[in-house]
């Protein structure tokens, strides 16, 4: 395939990991991981520090979040199956962020499958967020990069999931065109050839996706359209001491 | 895309599971698992049976062919890392059993991952094997048939793999075309994005699969070039009691 490249041409590896599962078996010699959660965790993430969010703490369950709320300066968010938790005034809905001023403030945030990735992959080197809201500038910082990248969907529940992996395809490609990094697993290569057959159009991946069905039942549409909408933003949430804050470049 | 249907319009589900790690996820209310292992066991499988073996005993360990060795009907094979076991004279090559004349023949056989899925998916109502070279005898009879059915891709050490998941595309388009079968997971519209992306030109596949250089480096590019070439046989294996025999449509 043009465009596919051999590791060993090359002086870093940029791999895809297709769900939070499969982790253990690519995070080895991995110095950057990109959490990616594109519906809508990770996008919801960009859309806050777009809006001036200071800070964002990804925590594992509910009750943590439970804590912050009216908690003055915080923002409590918690998501379950897509819906907002009951008590919340927040879930994963990055629109819920769109046009706020959210200068000073902390959201602490639990979803089903993001966060969970998120603390996953806590301990590497360097972990940072990736949606299509920041495409390019993600695809930019990464590229000048000296470290090998993966690339970790957040996947639906354990299982594959198809607009994170054809986002990790498209940052695949970025990187690849760079001739700075090639790749080694099969995966790698499977996402660029979904990102090849659906870039021109991301909303048929959803069309195609039959988890769309779940979406229109939650009345997302609005969200997904938001979500599948490139380069909205220039913001590079990185983890530091296990919080989210915007990467000063 | 076209071809991809929404599984509530359709009597059964055709749906696609990238890794045996993740079988107990998709194997709920599936009656019929094809279970796949393009490089090379389910290859050599149906090899096997083109070339008139009887049956086939999967085993999942070296320790169990072992006992086959020099035993009178009995063809002991065994592979791991896509080498020959030491000891065995068969590994998961097909071309070692093509031009034999296996009739009256046991092969007993355990390998790195095709044997282990199968051991899997053995309480399946039905479980059959798939390779390029049965492709159009087994799509034809799946078509056929009135049950949900799962393609089980063996993958490589638990991980991805590029052919087996490119495999199941060409198989599934085959039973969306027939309007019986629609499909509900995401891993299955992206079987068929691959397939889509592939389906020209099997061996660009292995072109872009990095895991071509451990299979140059093991010298069976002859071999692969045969598993990689369509419906070279009408047998079907399916697994009656533990043992693998050719149906009898």
């Amino acid at each position: 395939m043009e465009g596919i490249v051999r590791n060993n041409d090359y002086p870093y590896r940029v791999e895809v990991c297709f769900m939070p599962g499969q982790y253990p078996l690519y995070a080895q010699d991995m110095g950057i991981v990109v959490v990616i959660d594109v519906l809508r965790a990770t996008s919801a993430m960009v859309a806050a520090f777009e809006n001036g969010v200071d800070r964002i703490i990804p925590v594992s369950t509910i009750e943590e979040a439970r804590q912050y709320i009216g908690r003055e300066g915080y923002i409590a968010a918690a998501e379950r199956n897509g819906e907002v938790v009951e008590g919340f005034a927040y879930g994963n809905s990055p629109l819920a962020y769109v046009g706020q001023d959210l200068r000073g403030k902390t959201i602490v945030m639990t979803t089903t499958n993001g966060t969970k990735a998120i603390n996953l992959a806590k301990d590497a080197r360097k972990l940072v967020i990736g949606s299509f809201l920041n495409l390019t500038a993600l695809s930019d910082w990464l590229v000048k990069q000296n470290d090998n990248i993966l690339l970790l969907c957040s996947g639906w529940k354990d299982k594959f999931n198809l607009e994170d992996s054809v986002f990790a395809g498209a940052v695949m490609e970025r990187l690849l065109d760079s001739g700075r990094f090639g790749v080694e697993e099969d995966s790698s290569i499977a996402a660029k050839y979904m990102y090849m057959a659906a870039r021109d159009n991301f909303h048929s991946i959803l069309k195609a996706a039959p988890r769309r069905r779940r979406i229109q039942q939650l009345q997302l549409l609005p969200d997904v359209k938001y979500c599948l909408t490139p380069d909205q933003s220039t913001a590079i949430p990185i983890l530091v001491n296990g919080e989210l804050v915007r990467m000063v470049p």
